[in-house]
């Protein structure tokens, strides 16, 4: 008997468990979605094409008054990364961009600048402590998981760059899409903000909240 | 180009992002279940109400002979638990009540006295230690995952708690009613609890058992 | 032999696993802390009295102009909870009070009341939905891990509700706090948040801030 | 430059990320334990030693009335196991021997049966169903996380069962013991258990329970 | 009104809170799969025979020349471990017989010797340390996740050991078939591994690799 | 009474929670480690510069024969990454550069291009799939946990790309180091692999290996 006919007979002997080992689970977004993420589409369909991504190659546009954008790659974006524990994001800032105040409430964020120099920072929630660092090519920056925090570009040209997250779908609450982007009353805006009634349906007005 | 643009512009760029990002997984009881437990229900479907219980406010009947009574709200009666890690139950306990001697398998207990006194106490496992304690309005008292413990009432008039459970399924199993209430052999129940055969048959008599 | 003799010799025979079984891990708080908690207390040091907390049976001060006040029963006030995966507040809203706009990063809420009528409501970060509900003595509700929420009274007598988290640690960012109350300096609030300079400083006068 | 130049080059760029890495963590049983488990040894000191455990190869004493015994191979007797999720026993019955019902609060159970046959079975808390088999030689049975479950030799001849859990501390807590082997006041026992008087002093006198 | 009244009020009471409890979820392997693993079999249709398996009890074939059989118990194969965080499997090594290197890129995995003596190793990542041992019959050893192992037939006799991983779904990657026995280009093969082109083609001659 | 006075009673109300909450545990390398990661260094000691790393800005020097380097920042370089779930890395490749088939045992990685072209590829382990393809700038790739894979330059320029792994320590088992760079003895590399003694032997030369 070859060595060939012993490997045989051994890959054999393994073929049932090797069916349906889990070494990923590929996101099929239009079946049922758990607690843990979503269903898995089957091995046998799976290509490698469904583990590159190729949406963060492209410049966000930066053309608006807030010069910046956020592009996403969380699992319903990319969905090999569904049941891996990690996601990726694109920052573009153009001049005087900004990303405004936001959490991430289902995961931790690690920020890696590939262009330019930005201005980041976040809130503890121990202390309301404010750490605030001004980062350049190459710096990299953690921001917890669920806390307070914000980008902006701090230098002359346009600043780029990655981030990470600890979760395929960390979430993204914008603070004030939370406060003036929907129809949550005004008036309970100001009794829990304690911010002032012009200031509020200023906000509003501009981000097109109601009530 | 007006902010207004602007916000509707970033809001544009993140939308693809929006639309399935997991905040929450209220469960769709109609759909599989999977070890994380529950499939969630669409977004789209989902309602403020799927985030609100009125079950806890009713007292439960406590006018049989154990004189108490529990309540759930476990994944599967308050879907809107599902996958938050997290879940609820109401003991009450008229006068000479108790809980008879029981675990969670799956999830941690803490116990916060609304009103009257209740004696509880739980076995460790590693030395078979008993703690008790007769505790009165206000205070909390921790169960850990999956030991025996017990709750009475403790004063002469009724007794209310509600418990909080660090799983949205923690599970409950009521030690009298796995021995006794269902068709485990009475040898065999004797065999490993070393009780008396008459002791064994009189309760399986009393909880409806066989066997 | 008798089966006394049978039991002890058992018992001896299973003793060395009993040593040192982790059926919980009351917090040392003067030990070294890990990202999954404390350090636990000796076994041997552990009394019934670890597991109890009366801290929760005392109402807050609402005598304040919010009239409003969060008693906490986290892991390190009641260390009995550490590594258990839950803990507790209570909340006491005098009439007009409210719990102004917070998140806890770290775990999810659960609320139950126990007197008193309480407005509340969470925004979702997907689609920046505001889930809003009054409840009454015995409703419950639900307020995901990360997500912006407020509590306030809607009744003309006080209100009660005792809530239970899903993590014995899961940290409390007020949103005016992180943003008044420290030194984030005013000019990076604007630019993050798009309030008005004037309505900044004001805030920053009432809580303290600086910069 | 060699291709021997460059692994050592290649290996020198790596080595920062070499010194901590976490492969193990084997337990240092003197040093701080939390709730994911015990401190690591240093990984200078670990040698193959640290993972390899001869204590399961020696049959426990079942000249006892029990005729069985339980050895343990938890994360306090096989550092090794420490943080990997996992721990072994093993099961020795002579033949009448048995081991009396018990749960694992910290993990479920997975026996394989070396020699012998053994009755086995466990009761769910979902519908106190009774799950019972006689397993032969080669069988494998699953006993899940916190349910009630015991084991006993159906055959003539001795028993042998190896069996593994889930978790490196998966504790153990007998029925008996916890109801009968210390100081838990008669009187409790029979209110949380509905055990008559006679049957509870009976068990306690057996097993050195006091009160 | 009887005890036995009072019982079937109290568990009418519970009834609600019975249905859908989680105490195990057996794999219904037509369902669809998430990353937490495979979809609950409804409980109604579940039988103790889920909790069983006898797959183990038959040797592999060892005939072959590496004289070795791996024979798997996953989630996949017993369905009844699903989401209990364990699996086993059995390995059968006849004189000469060999496990080649290989890894389980899911769990960790602890080895008990039933018959005979096996030589197994693992390497480290953090230093590249080889831990090596000869294993006798009662012996256990560990090889943590992801980490490269072997076993090998030490004694002149056959050798059966039964091995527990941390998982239902741990998947095991041979090195040799990883490299040869599938379409992985040579070139790609030598230029990530620094074999030889001889080496390279001569063992995915051998098992039936191409490319 | 001022508002003022209302915020300071309400933050001394909320202070003894605030003291120890925990949003981040910046390691303590100096204190002990455990399964869950390094010690917490105190909250009053950590500043803005423990979530700030530039070692990712340097890059790594790619002169030798393989002309690759990987610099990583795992928890014990950038110890704020500790107990988050994240940590990162950079490779830089010059034309011709190889990163060397090897896994990372503790999580799942994401590679993301920033300069140049790189060929990379993984194998499953459910059925040996190579899962291959050329990313350019821009374009991002999963390598699930504890797979095999490995990257190299496509182009005829320098590459460069920034890596996120879903752990703080996910480890780095390189197959040539693991197989030829310690003392692994030759006759169990060649037993294990089935490689040639001569090449085996080749390799250990190369590679400073012994035995």
């Amino acid at each position: 008997m070859s060595i060939l006919q012993t490997f045989i007979l051994f890959s054999f002997l393994l073929s049932a468990s090797h069916a349906a080992v889990q070494d990923f689970c590929v996101a099929d977004l239009s079946a049922p979605e758990g607690p843990a993420g979503y269903s898995c589409k089957k091995v046998s369909a799976v290509t490698v094409n469904d583990f590159v991504f190729s949406g963060l190659g492209v410049a966000g546009n930066t053309s608006g008054l807030i010069k910046a954008a956020v592009t996403t790659a969380f699992a319903n974006q990319f969905p090999g990364l569904n049941g891996l524990g990690i996601s990726l994001a694109r920052l573009d800032l153009a001049p005087g961009g900004v990303i405004p105040l936001h959490t991430h409430p289902g995961g931790s964020e690690v920020l890696f600048v590939i262009q330019g120099s930005i201005s980041a920072g976040f809130i503890s929630s121990s202390a309301n402590t404010v750490y605030l660092k001004t980062l350049n090519k190459g710096d990299s920056m953690i921001f917890p998981q669920g806390l307070l925090h914000f980008q902006l570009n701090a230098g002359k040209g346009p600043a780029l760059a990655i981030v990470s997250f600890s979760s395929p779908s960390p979430g993204l609450q914008i603070l004030d899409f939370a406060l003036f982007a929907n129809n949550f009353p005004s008036e309970l805006v100001e009794a829990t903000t304690f911010l002032d009634d012009a200031q509020v349906k200023k906000l509003k007005g501009v981000l097109g909240g109601t009530g």
